[in-house]
């Protein structure tokens, strides 16, 4: 999933991001009821409408953006009282108000309020939190179905669960199976990529997928590089959202199949050739390394929406190829292939 | 001619410029002398191929920009002297250096360097300074000449000279004498929408187009709103440029039939129609006010480029709807129900 956390993938058309092959974007509940406000885009017809996006849409429940506002939020039992960063006005969210939010917005998945510990993090912290965050999420899908949450499309509304327990296995197990009991329609993993290292990561996501059920969708929440999305499905992790194919494309930097490039570098000034000489892109068919790089040198808004659309191409484009791999069963010869190449880019440039 | 001063028409991408409606678009040939350099320009084929578009280009040479940096320039009959807006450092262009520059970045048509006057201006700044442009016009013509000078294309490039004299009619009346008998292949009206009335405008453009060949194009430089575009026809000229479509929807000013309107308006926070209901842009068929409106609060690129492709959709059918009311006869008519149409418009509205 590109993100698109005010209702709009930073710099491109909807339409674009749909040409590029994704399906499904994610919008994000703490923003949208902040700017424009929940109760608007609800007046518009959900935020499908409001976007004017012609897919399907995932809501976070803004767990992840209110605990990142260290200082400004208070948890208790009841939920979590914070203050806007854009006014400072005082908010409280609980796992039902957050529901109601997405009711409002109306996207076909929804995710329930949680806690992102921060790493690192002690045992009876995360143990806390991740317990408090398993209650909650009973609370949401108890007030989802009271309200027989559907989405702006008119069918039902999927709430997704999200599994923490920081590092620790015990926690990562506790987590999974009470949210596998309570039944939902997918899992989210959250509280990875903030910190960790890659190993822990893996082996968290090796404890928490065996125990989820094999027919719902596993969701891996803010991940990542491409080798970091490799790591993760042959793990079983079915989804994905991250800001780095769009926020990196703003900083210049594009993906290859070996590596990324920041084309902001001198060596570009006459580089005639396409970002990547194998990509089926509208940048790459019709734009060069050096005009990418004079557009970020003369800070011309094109040059962040060409990067990004590039980028949400090189995405789409290595999940199309890794679901091929899936459904031909070569998922493993395709992946060390892949990594191989990847990484064995001139250092100098897979590093910028 | 939309206006694509280093290289791209700002925030849209070139293919969506073509389907609003445009063949022609607008370089600069000061900005992309300084960045990238005309000579990198020239290694990437020229700039249409540079710059990715697939229609005919037209350069400005700069004139306007350079004796735009009041205190940085000194000019003499030889060319101009200046300091660079980017790096302070210094450069000399002469009616021979800016022709040269302008065979490297090959458009279809180059413009002369020419000194465009200020306003107001006294009489003898404004006869030396129109004096001196027709020398150059001359010189750049020989230059041009002497170096077959061709477009990226292959064919021929239109070398274009600049009416000049300011706001006076013997001044306007010798500029363009002296330069149609020097025989180029069209011709620019320079020196207006410099801050003078609209109605000197008028005058002075009729003192000009009565002058010049019929067979010629006419362009009137830098100008402007509908009804400056309107007057402008009526009074012989077949070619404009202007920044307003692009640069005023950067402000979030869209143009409608019935005046412009300002998107930050508090009043379109809720009106989920379009921004222009008769509009067949791809903005217009997929978008609202309000979504725009939450683009702008939010600060989202996407407000800008939805805004900018929308003004150009307008700017294209207007050019469209004026070419067929002359080819039918019916310009008056046409012209007299569009004024009153734009300008009737609830000031609080046209006026944003």
């Amino acid at each position: 999933m590109p993100v698109g956390t005010q209702g709009t993938v930073k710099g491109v058309l909807p339409d674009d991001v749909r040409a590029a092959g994704f399906n499904l974007i994610l919008g994000n509940a703490y923003h949208l009821h902040l700017r424009p406000g929940d109760d608007l885009v609800a007046q518009a017809g959900g935020l499908h409408r409001f976007s004017g996006w012609q897919g399907a849409m995932l809501t976070d429940s803004g767990g992840f953006q209110v605990f990142s506002l260290a200082g400004l939020r208070k948890i208790t039992e009841e939920g979590v009282r914070f203050q806007s960063h854009i006014d400072g006005s005082m908010h409280h969210f609980t796992p039902e108000s957050v529901a109601a939010i997405e009711r409002n917005l109306g996207p076909d998945i929804a995710m329930v309020l949680d806690e992102c510990a921060p790493y690192p993090c002690p045992h009876d912290y995360a143990r806390d939190s991740m317990r408090r965050t398993t209650r909650w999420a009973e609370r949401a899908l108890a007030d989802h179905t009271a309200h027989d949450s559907v989405a702006a499309g008119g069918w039902e509304q999927a709430l997704f669960a999200i599994v923490q327990g920081s590092v620790y296995r015990d926690l990562r197990t506790e987590s999974a199976g009470e949210l596998v009991d309570l039944g939902f329609p997918g899992y989210a993993v959250g509280g990875l990529a903030v910190g960790e290292e890659a190993g822990q990561r893996r082996e968290c996501l090796e404890w928490v997928t065996e125990l989820l059920p094999l027919e719902k969708p596993r969701y891996l929440m803010g991940v990542g590089t491409p080798i970091d999305i490799l790591d993760a499905v042959e793990r079983g992790v079915d989804m994905f959202d991250c800001v780095m194919p769009t926020r990196n494309a703003r900083n210049a930097q594009a993906y290859t199949p070996e590596g990324s490039l920041n084309l902001r570098n001198a060596r570009f000034r006459t580089d005639f050739g396409p970002i990547d000489g194998e990509c089926p892109c509208p940048v790459c068919a019709r734009h060069t390394r050096a005009y990418v790089r004079h557009l970020f040198s003369a800070k011309e808004m094109l040059g962040p929406t060409l990067v990004t659309l590039h980028n949400l191409w090189f995405y789409a484009g290595l999940m199309q190829a890794i679901r091929s791999a899936l459904s031909e069963d070569r998922l493993p010869a395709f992946a060390r292939a892949y990594r191989n190449r990847y990484e064995a880019a001139d250092p100098g440039c897979a590093d910028e």
